[in-house]
């Protein structure tokens, strides 16, 4: 399985939702796959939720090995394949590597996974 | 891994939003990733769409192994995988059975990957 950090940039909406009325295409049907099992993981969505909870929504991994209870090495590898699908973004200051969610990001699985009519009515809100 | 047809009837979104401000629990965490992954397949993906996309917003098997290019095992498969997962809901009529989205379901999933201020947003529009 690959994850390519621009996969969420190369979607639009219109063709890749799955709930937009037109059969999603198979190969936009396997980028939207790739980001959300990269998001299917227990210990990375608590990951996500410890980083945008931390002060000024930013954690790195020695903010976090503690409170999953995982190695150094086992919270890297999840928060290197939240990077590259795109989710998070990583800041290299000094030893060590700080990471923040990609609201867009979210937003854009979000925003995929609701219903054209209802769509309309959220970007009407925003 | 265990998919529960009720996992999302369980889950209360303050509890359980990996972006609600509060670190998830690793209960909850284990639950929506559970049905996250349910969700992260190409040919689940496709094939909601096409259940979406079909008339009166319901199909049966023998109408997705064509589009799909699967067989009807694995069709089946598949579709055993989205409803036990609470995502589709199923109706035995004749010899065949029709599935249709549980709408409610994928508005949940949406929901709790949006931030709570702008679901405060989308309440309020609603």
């Amino acid at each position: 399985m690959e994850y390519v950090g621009t996969a969420l940039a190369e979607m639009t909406m219109p063709q890749i939702s799955p709930l937009a009325g037109e059969p999603i295409e198979r190969a936009d049907a396997e980028r939207l796959a790739g980001v959300l099992k990269a998001l299917a993981d227990p210990a990375r969505l608590r990951l996500l939720s410890l980083i945008q909870s931390a002060p000024e929504g930013e954690a790195c991994v020695c903010d976090l090995t503690a409170p999953l209870g995982l190695s150094q090495p086992t919270v890297s590898h999840h928060l290197r394949i939240l990077t590259e699908a795109g989710l998070l973004e990583r800041e290299k200051r000094g030893v060590w590597a700080y990471y923040r969610l990609v609201p867009s990001a979210i937003a854009t699985i979000a925003d995929l996974l609701t219903p054209p009519r209802k769509r309309a009515t959220k970007k009407a809100a925003r």
